[in-house]
Parts: C-alpha cells; structure tokens; sequence
C-alpha cells in the first residue's frame, strides 16, 4: 500500500506505534563502512513528522552521521508484535532555543546542567520511508513522497 | 569492555540476549542509499557463532546485500529491557543440505513446498562486533576481534 505525506492515515498509524514503542535502535554508517545500533529514546513527533533525540555531542553516532547523514530507525517491541521502520536523514541541531523547547526533566538523569550542558545536542530525524508490520501484512509509508 | 571471540563470557551473553529477544530488525544498504530494516526470525546460532536467516530469494533484502553485504541486527525488547546489536557481512546461501538443517515445520508457513520450495533461501550474517546495553552499563563486545 503506497500513501504520500505524514498525514495520511497509514502514516498516522506508523506514528502511534512509534509512540507505543518508544525506544528506535538508531543505525548509522560507522567509519569503518559497518552499520551501528544503539538504542534511543525518541522525543515527541515535531509537526513536520520528524523525530528528535537527545544526545552527547561528543559521542560516535555524531561522528557516523556528520559523515554520512542516512540513519534507519527500528522500533521494534516483540511482546506487542510491533515493528516499525524508518528511514530517514539526520542533521544536528545545536540550538538554544529548540533545546530548551524540546527539553523535560527525565533528560537531567543524561545531562545533569540540563539545558546549559556543554555537550547536549540534538539529532533531528527527517523521515523519507517507513514501514510497518502489523501481521501478517506489511504496510509501506511514503512519508514524504519520495 | 573489550573481549574477544565469541567464546569469552560477554559474547555468551549477548548471544544469550539474541536468543531471547529472537526478532532482529536486519538492516541493509538500499539501491538508492538510504538505510532499509525489516524484522526477521533468528533461527539457531551456529558453531562458529553466525547468525542464520530464511528468506525468498525474490525478495528486496537479497538485492541488496548482493550489492552491498554489510548488515546490522538490533535486537530490541522494550518489556524486558534488552537491546543487542550486532554488524556483520551478509552472505546468500542456497545449498540444499544446509537449507535441510536449517528447516523446521514452523517454516512451513513461509515456504509451503518446504525445503524444495524454489523461492528458499538463507541469509549467514557473520558478525564482526556486536554490543548490548543492560543498563545503565553497554557491553561493546569484539566477536571476531577485528
Ligand atoms: C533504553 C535506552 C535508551 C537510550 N536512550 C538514549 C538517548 O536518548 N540518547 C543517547 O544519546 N543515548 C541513549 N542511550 C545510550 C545509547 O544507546 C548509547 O549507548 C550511547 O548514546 C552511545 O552511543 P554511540 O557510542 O553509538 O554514540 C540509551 C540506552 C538505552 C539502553
């Protein structure tokens, strides 16, 4: 099934499983050419459909994504049989302002300046493909109508 | 923590997590670069520590690591706190009497003319470093001490 734009109902759905799940195992192309996971705590969906994560600046999935910026997100939760896929484009977002926007209290367990920690950054997610299992059927998302 | 080989004790564990979680998210390198993952059942681990895979030979994912064999498996359970992941290469393979071991009637369900469906085929995913988190700690694990 092919839909065009984050607002259509199959993107929709693709966002709430993301939201049941929560935690995306990020891969990102290592220097050495292998692909890298790690788990990650997604932020809210922003209005664009895109996911945000807080991170160390200094931190190799900084490294990997200043290299080559495409990244899977795989949420995946077997005890709900949901899986989830999404391809997209990472930037890192430096900014004052949207830290503090994205910012809650849970996050000074990881950053405990907070929002003035020197190494708090932001990778910001731009989706281009998701995908999601409900099965047995597999359901394909344009998000962007790439 | 850096061991090496998948015989020393942090490999045991990870290899242990993998069994436990059973569903890999398997990401490949898609012919136009961006980053596509799907879930897949891991079927038993094999001597050498390589990672085993049914698919259809027809399908995208053998495209694509035809075209580029680097491969990452997370393996993430959010109910029980557990994330692995693991990058290898990726290797196709076909031959009957491996396919033969490999099979169990589960399987049947995928592949309903069995081991002589013409569709079957299995992917090997070497690894070469796997990790796994069980908070707040990450165990990085070398499994072939590259
Ligand atoms: C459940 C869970 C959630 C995590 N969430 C984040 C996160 O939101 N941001 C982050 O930087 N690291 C998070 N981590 C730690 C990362 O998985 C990883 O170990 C760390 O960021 C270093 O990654 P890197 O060396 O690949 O850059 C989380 C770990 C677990 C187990």
């Amino acid at each position: 099934m092919h839909q065009h734009g984050h607002n259509d109902p199959n993107a929709k759905k693709l966002y709430e499983l993301i939201k049941d799940v929560k935690i995306a195992m990020m891969t990102t192309v290592d220097t050495d050419g292998t692909l890298h996971s790690r788990p990650m705590h997604s932020q809210e969906t922003d209005e664009h459909g895109d996911l945000w994560f807080f991170t160390q600046i200094q931190s190799p999935k900084i490294t990997e994504v200043s290299r080559d910026n495409e990244v899977n997100l795989a949420y995946s939760d077997p005890s709900s049989q949901t899986y989830v896929s999404v391809a997209g484009k990472a930037e890192i977002v430096r900014d004052k302002a949207t830290i503090q926007e994205k910012w809650s209290e849970p996050l000074r367990a990881w950053f405990p300046e907070g929002v003035d920690d020197p190494q708090i950054a932001l990778i910001r997610v731009h989706p281009s493909k998701g995908e999601y299992w409900d099965s047995p059927s597999s359901t394909i998302v344009h998000l962007y109508g790439y």
